[in-house]
């Protein structure tokens, strides 16, 4: 049975490093394509990427749209029950530059910080 | 090369669902025992758990102490740097709460709105 708790819940979409990764990406640095995606400093796979892009645009979370036909070539970016997202990744965010060393305030983050 | 985004560096810890609920059990749900977490209704394995609790007490996000020598018996509880994630799990929660279908606001979170 599937646990009604909204912590697990969140966890069954979003508890997995890349997933929130792809989803800085997507808020804090302007990307939007699937190269833009793979060129991040961590380096994630292509079957990764594809897998969690297509689970996050079947949570509603990120949408896509084509912008080239032949070949087809998709965008994405965050719904609005992503973009709710963003008081959860800054609260990563400062979690990580308190308790971490070698942690830089990301330029990204600096030029932003709401 | 180790990203030094504080997103990614935090994820390396925590990115992973299970840690995250061990974590909302010793937070909000009050225990503190080995079979106390296995008995969540998520239901962790014995394996993953062990793994878990190893790697958040070498991250220094919990400790543990012997209650008990013949055999061997310990309790974990946070330390600062783990009651610091109190408002990232909030924000886990109220996103839960408000986009996920089917979640309702745990007991242990009811009873303590801060």
């Amino acid at each position: 049975m599937r646990s009604t708790c909204p912590i697990s819940q969140t966890l069954d979409i979003l508890g997995d490093r890349w997933t929130l990764l792809v989803i800085r990406d997507l808020m804090f640095v302007g990307k939007s394509q699937y190269g833009e995606f793979l060129n991040s400093p961590e380096k994630i796979s292509t079957n990764i990427l594809a897998e969690r892009l297509k689970r996050l645009e079947t949570s509603g979370i990120i949408e896509k749209r084509a912008y080239q036909s032949n070949p087809p070539r998709y965008e994405y970016k965050l719904t609005q029950k992503g973009s709710d997202l963003r008081p959860l990744i800054r609260e990563i965010t400062k979690w990580g530059i308190e308790n971490l060393k070698d942690t830089k305030i990301p330029v990204f983050l600096s030029k932003k910080p709401d």
